[in-house]
């Protein structure tokens, strides 16, 4: 359960069950009805590329605090994925940047959330470690502190990034992330 | 405001204010201090091809009933965005795919939803109007009904598609959609 009363007549009585028609347990309020839907959570962020180097975010928060990520975070209402994307960038790296494509799609099915990643170019050098980070630089693909990456999600497109410009050609892909094998 | 009461502790003072270190407004429990966020939802979904057919499901539910759609809906918690457009295909057209390529990712920020389409492949003739659909049916290019589609993220989606088969190479893309130009 996720609520404790119902969001809209403040009834306890909250019951699980399915809606009729539908096949899934929803949170329902037993007292006026309403049904509590829950969805997945799209993370929005980019890849931003400064030449050969790529822009990586220390964290200052949990989880993985002290760890490396690339800028991404919780997209917003009314914004696109590409404004998310560049919200989150600035937010938590000071940077501006020029969204070019949308490279990454990642499901995270376990926590029900979905990735979405773009790759861009930092517009200049001024960037500058956001409230959510520790330190923001910038690292060449020798130096990627894969060990030290926050999220399976960062690891796996970088490793398709620097895959793919190996090879010339930036393949927009998806893929699906579990911590441990589906059943 | 989305709620009347708080989810957590029943109380009625809901309050719109930002949370510290937050530049967003949220519904804010005056009591218990709980943050109901609000986020995007995702619309997952497919485009069926049967050789150069593709099907659709005329829409036996609001809003836009009576018109023309790809099969799709709210992603659900603890699937992949793959597995929920082969559920959402199996419901609302009785019809089994083989997910091929992650197609279309669209922003509709004025409904804080995001579409992603997948291109597919029909397993089999074997489909039939699920409870949400009137009748479901293959299309060739010519027999599309582009007057009566429903929404138009399906209407670009298919406009791309067709597009890119004359060209032989389908292209992964992404577009913000608008009911009215942004500001």
């Amino acid at each position: 359960m996720t609520i404790k009363f119902c969001s809209q007549c403040g009834s306890e009585k909250i019951e699980l069950r399915s809606p009729p028609g539908d096949d899934r347990t929803r949170e329902i309020c037993g007292a006026c009805g309403h049904i509590h839907y829950v969805n997945p959570k799209i993370v929005v962020g980019s890849i931003p590329a400064w030449g050969e180097q790529i822009l990586l975010c220390k964290r200052a928060i949990q989880p993985r605090y002290g760890k490396w990520t690339l800028p991404a975070g919780f997209m917003e209402e009314n914004e696109t994925l590409a404004e998310g994307a560049m919200r989150e960038t600035l937010e938590e790296a000071g940077a501006r940047i020029t969204v070019e494509k949308l490279y990454a799609s990642y499901s995270l099915p376990e926590i029900s959330q979905v990735y979405v990643l773009f790759l861009a170019k930092l517009d200049d050098l001024n960037y500058a470690a956001g409230i959510e980070s520790l330190e923001v630089r910038l690292f060449s693909e020798h130096e990627i502190p894969w060990q030290e990456l926050a999220f399976a999600t960062i690891g796996e497109a970088l490793k398709r990034y620097f895959a793919d410009r190996a090879e010339g050609v930036y393949a927009p892909h998806f893929a699906d992330l579990r911590r441990t094998p589906k059943k």
